[in-house]
């Protein structure tokens, strides 16, 4: 199998050594030429932590069209943020069959992607596939580096539509073993952790940031009040899940699964996950814990409530402030059920009495 | 003139050492021993800044009914947010005639004092009045005294109902001759400055203080990008304003007013003024810049929004997020429009293409 990676920064980089190592050919692609100069010059990655050594890559390239030539799985390694613009970009050279892989999707990463994809080719034989979060815990380094900490042992994933999940899993299974499929695509796309903590822990700590001050992300930006607003978060997220019969992965659950000890609420789960103590806060206000994880997480969430008439006041809040903190109509420019044209879809997991009592409603709104 | 002065903390000293200093005989009457014990044991206030000199007060107490007994002006200079519980405990000892005076109102004080009294005593000729500031900056000092800093040379103030705001302003002038009458009560209440910063600040640095951090509250608490939210905030104030006809004094006009300087932004103001530059903010997060500031402030701007069908988006996160950092549901406690009864008076104030518009719209919403 052929593979093209999307973006050259350290998750890229990992699935790119990754790839090597596993005796895959691989393209290698970046919008900006920085990012992969000495990759070209060096002909490879240069990795340490668990993976070690020198990776050749087959092609290093700014061009997109040689990028995709007949590769068979497409890794698109970017915020989910660019999702749309790659999508619009890709669209041209894709050929059938092709695997399109978002790591991570965020929330509703696939959709967007195909729905981009048919506008541009119109109805097109191609699989996409999200994943819930990025395989790897690695830092980009200089040149042409990277440090991959960690490969995780479990990852979920999901095609959309969801049918596809199973077929693929066949074809992805043999590269990537810890990818877990997961037969719901919304039970999955919906249980997006980023958007959890990152926007509404940089709101509480908005000015400390902007003004540029050293501290510690998590262990001085999340309190025990202010993780009061990360629960009231999860408690509207967990209301949206459930009407459509979903499961909630909550964050002490996910930080069970993920580091493998017990929590009693979100703000001791933060306090005690190691990784999380040097982690330091961005010294600028504005960086993808707002710009991906607001468009991508908390916009459709936010949305998806609306449509499914469950109040979600805190959601707005982060939203609200956020979209002035950074100049950003995130709510028009972010993912919503109805720009991605997914009511149909959604309404396909809706209880049918609840679909009634929301028809009723909005007879009574145009009535009105 | 008789006064009682209701509250003995730094402001409720300034007032009765000022009135002292006046030769008018005061009581100062406060709930807890603790800080009246050392004014009651020496006899009267210890006053240094402005106001120099050692003060005698007549009476110093925590019964309210020796406290109020044959006073001419009572004086409350305590949080907005205590207002009902005082003006309840203060109906029953209340005679004809007596002026009481909020120091100061914030929005409404005088309608949710006035509306209380009138609850356990009926109709009853008395005469209520909020400052729109406190007259003095002043800070509380240990033992008996206290600093005056600046005894201000112009303080707003009205009556509720606006009716009487003349004839008090003549009985007022002789000791207050600071006070300036506005002829329109809303005018005045609408127009509280204290809810624009205090809530919002606090908020975009909760953590730093839940976590107890030394920072300064308008020098690193407030930055460029964290004041456009200030900006929004005043935006949606203006267009309630607006919709009744009266005037915002918007920040920069306020500063100019007060610190005779001229400010292109609210964070070039906030940058400017001198008497902010070595303010620390709170080392702890629950303080009344929200307790005060969002019951007696945000709260009732927001209900007002609602009942004129203006949006305030930034209004209501604003609440929402410190009612949940708090554990206080704000929109509840609060003063609004509903639970001072206030839609008769409000709708006196309006065009009435806009009062035949909104009842229009709620006919819909009935009907529907």
């Amino acid at each position: 199998m052929r593979f093209c990676v999307i973006g050259a920064g350290s998750g890229g980089r990992a699935f790119a050594a990754y790839l090597s190592s596993k005796g895959h050919p691989v393209n290698l692609y970046n919008r900006s030429y920085t990012r992969i100069c000495v990759i070209k010059k060096k002909g490879g990655i240069k990795a340490k932590g668990e993976l070690k050594g020198f990776f050749p890559i087959d092609l290093i390239t700014q061009n997109l069209e040689l990028a995709l030539n007949k590769v068979d799985i497409i890794l698109i390694v970017t915020p989910a943020s660019a999702h749309k613009s790659i999508a619009k970009k890709i669209a041209p050279y894709l050929s059938n069959d092709q695997i399109i892989i978002l790591n991570p999707g965020r929330t509703f990463g696939a959709v967007e992607v195909q729905k981009i994809i048919t506008e541009e080719r119109g109805y097109f034989p191609i699989f996409i596939v999200e994943t819930q979060t990025l395989m790897f815990t690695c830092r980009q380094l200089k040149k042409n580096k990277v440090k991959i900490v960690k490969i995780k042992k479990s990852v979920d994933f999901s095609a959309f539509p969801d049918k596809h999940t199973f077929f693929i899993n066949d074809t992805l299974n043999e590269v990537f073993p810890q990818l877990n499929p997961v037969e719901n695509y919304l039970q999955m796309t919906l249980n997006n952790i980023g958007m959890l903590l990152h926007p509404t822990i940089s709101l509480l700590n908005a000015s400390a940031m902007d003004y540029g001050r050293k501290f510690k992300f998590y262990v001085e930006g999340a309190t025990s009040r202010t993780c009061e607003i990360l629960e009231a978060l999860q408690m509207e997220f967990r209301k949206i899940l459930a009407k459509l019969d979903l499961k909630q992965i909550n964050f002490c659950e996910w930080v069970e699964k993920s580091y493998g000890f017990k929590a009693k609420s979100i703000y001791h789960a933060i306090k005690e996950i190691k990784a999380y103590e040097n982690i330091f806060a961005p010294k600028q206000l504005i960086t993808r814990y707002f710009t991906e994880d607001i468009p991508t997480g908390l916009v459709p969430m936010a949305s998806l409530g609306e449509f499914l008439e469950i109040p979600t006041p805190i959601i707005n809040s982060v939203i609200n402030l956020s979209s002035i903190l950074c100049g950003i109509d995130f709510k028009k420019e972010g993912r919503t059920v109805n720009n991605l044209e997914l009511i149909d879809y959604i309404r396909k997991q809706m209880k049918v009495e609840d679909i009634l009592e929301i028809q009723e409603s909005q007879k009574t709104q145009i009535d009105a």
